[in-house]
């Protein structure tokens, strides 16, 4: 696949965590001559959080990391990348566990402080015999750049996604790097999203997954490329606790904020990325919803607009197609009156309390939608809520790479 | 536009319904020159019901169709094709108020017997003098066939749509006739599922209404071409009472059942129409779930499956995907439980128990994808709620219609 236009120019330098290890190794889950298996270690203590797929067709490394993460500590992630192992039973089941044991032994660990993710072909158990040497061989490997391992967990992306952070935390700065994949779920078959944060922040495992649920509510739930939910998305933030901080355990402690800030903004550009990787994207788009009865309902609708199939061809066709903004607005079914709906298109405003502007001067419209970053503002002019969500636009691209394929 | 390939050979044969005179004229809501404002004159005492959108952005027309359903009786039916009169605030509405009074003058009847839809373009208030002059053409214009009523409604459908079906009423045979135009929500703009069933069956507009609902959670409920709602959807039933029948009023009297199965029947016929209008379809597509734990369920299922740009362009490609409808059963968010999934595609299983059949012999799946009539059935094992529901494949000519057109 060519590399997505949307794509940044480089892949960002990310800062060293203290307490991570990244190692990558060929299982050749597929037959292909790559490094198919990413094995990040951590420090003792390192603190974990995850959000997983709400997906009820999941598969066993989600439902095993959900688990892990009730525990609350992470020693290694393993994350295989051509087999997403959905959709096998026991099977599949059994092989995560080889690799959660295989890992543990070697870390003289529990096994239930091991995640695995896996993303490919789905309905096919993972072999065991080639998980099992291809962590043999990433346990003893070289350690290795982020570049490097955001390249080993790619399957159709067509691009390495990596982001950094960082906040002050009680006189002490923290380093957050992480590393996302996605791109759709793609042909010839599912694609998932699978992000990785470290930090060397120290911080309480309740809290850090307190901290990535407000996160993971204004990133990654405000991003769609088809409105297709995989069956392995998984976001894990783990923390080493190197950095030396005051341990955080509450949002009342000195640095909280920050680390929240920090935190956010890391989940927000990896989301973005994935956007920008969205099957035969042309265009980013990002979607303001202002007044609204509250937050959640301004991003229900966002996501509306986002998973409109008509929105996003009309954006692709560089369509200042309001109405159908209009329309995924009231099918949304929140709390909507046609009559005090406003709508614009970059900085113009198209629309004004249900009834288009005279005489809007077409022209920055135009000139708008004809470059790479779209963006729709909608306001519902009913109360004070509002959200951001990102999508990509509805291109013939997608239909080659999802129709034209065939297994 | 092509006549899609799904379209059936010829418009069918429709009986005349006692009670009912359609003319159509040409108002010229657009430049061309086509008939595009169709008028149905009903007996006096015609019983009637309808179902319309939920998109809370509706039209004016839509509002006041519900008005006049309350009231139970209706007198004319008028359609303007070439502008949906949506998003136009009150000088939308007076356009609508002006056409019913013109009509209940003309008649000498109240105007809330008078129920008016648009379909087109939307934001542009439907031009007064023109629905005047289109409405006085229509009231002294000869009658019309049925398939004139038909085209006369379409905007971007590549075909006319008709139905018919009958039922014995305690002795009585009654007959309906139906049109319906959409083809999705179509560019330039809004398209809309516009649908208008005529009987001579003498039947109280309350147990009418009770029979539609029932029809429509069978029919146009479950059915999908791109998941987006338009703000004008509407469908109506007239019951002019001519058949002689002694009148029908509760699901008890002779005929009820009949009549109910009749009304389905003609409802999913239509419905089925629009589905084979979709915009670039190539494939109809019949998506059956049973073992939900309610129909309803069921539904949702299906519709989730229906909706899912991933297996409608799987199926495109003639790609026997069956890891796409895993992902689209569990995104649904209804009671599933994935080591109980069963999936086929036409008679051939290709997944049992949360498991690829083994050897399953691919042969016949491949010959079932290569046609135009595509059947696939998810079985979720757990209690007996059962749902139909019928869409489209997601080709390059669905973006070719929405995206590479501009307005």
């Amino acid at each position: 696949m060519e590399r997505s236009p949307l794509a940044p120019a480089a892949f960002p330098d990310l800062p060293a965590i203290e307490g991570v290890t990244l190692r990558v190794a060929r299982a050749r889950y597929k037959e292909w001559d790559r490094c198919d298996l990413t094995y990040a270690e951590l420090a003792e203590g390192t603190a974990v959080a995850g959000v997983t797929t709400k997906n009820l067709c999941c598969s066993s490394e989600v439902e095993l990391c959900r688990e892990g993460v009730s525990g609350g500590r992470a020693r290694a992630l393993i994350v295989n990348a051509g087999n997403s192992n959905a959709f096998t039973g026991y099977r599949g089941r059994e092989a995560v566990e080889q690799i959660m044991g295989q890992v543990a032994a070697h870390l003289s660990c529990p096994a239930s402080e091991i995640f695995v993710s896996s993303t490919g072909v789905i309905g096919v158990p993972l072999p065991k015999d080639k998980a099992r040497d291809g962590v043999a061989a990433a346990l003893t490997a070289e350690p290795c750049s982020w570049e490097q391992a955001a390249e080993t967990i790619m399957t159709t992306d067509t691009f390495a996604k990596g982001a950094t952070a960082s906040a002050m935390m009680g006189g002490t700065k923290v380093q957050l790097s992480g590393i996302i994949k996605g791109s759709g779920m793609i042909a010839p078959d599912m694609a998932t999203m699978l992000g990785y944060i470290f930090t060397d922040a120290a911080i309480e495992p309740a809290l850090l997954q307190h901290m990535l649920n407000e996160a993971n509510s204004k990133s990654y739930n405000c991003i769609t490329v088809d409105g297709d939910t995989s069956t392995s998305d998984t976001v894990l933030v783990f923390a080493t606790g190197k950095a030396g901080n005051e341990p955080l355990a509450s949002m009342d402690s000195p640095g909280a904020d920050a680390f929240q800030a920090a935190l956010t903004d890391i989940c927000t550009q990896l989301a973005q990325l994935v956007v920008k990787d969205g099957e035969g994207a042309q265009k980013f788009i990002e979607i303001s919803v202002t007044g609204a009865v509250s937050d959640e309902s301004a991003r229900r609708v966002g996501l509306s607009i986002a998973n409109s199939p008509l929105v996003k061809t009309a954006i692709a066709g560089e369509d200042a197609n309001w109405g159908r903004v209009v329309m995924a607005v009231g099918k949304a079914g929140e709390p909507a009156d046609r009559d005090k709906l406003g709508i614009s298109f970059g900085t113009t405003q198209v629309a004004a309390n249900g009834f288009p502007v005279e005489g809007y001067d077409e022209a920055p419209v135009a000139a708008h939608l004809k470059g790479q970053n779209i963006e729709i503002g909608v306001d519902l002019g009913l109360e004070d809520g509002r959200a951001t969500v990102w999508t990509c636009d509805l291109t013939h691209g997608y239909i080659s790479i999802n129709a034209d394929y065939r297994s």
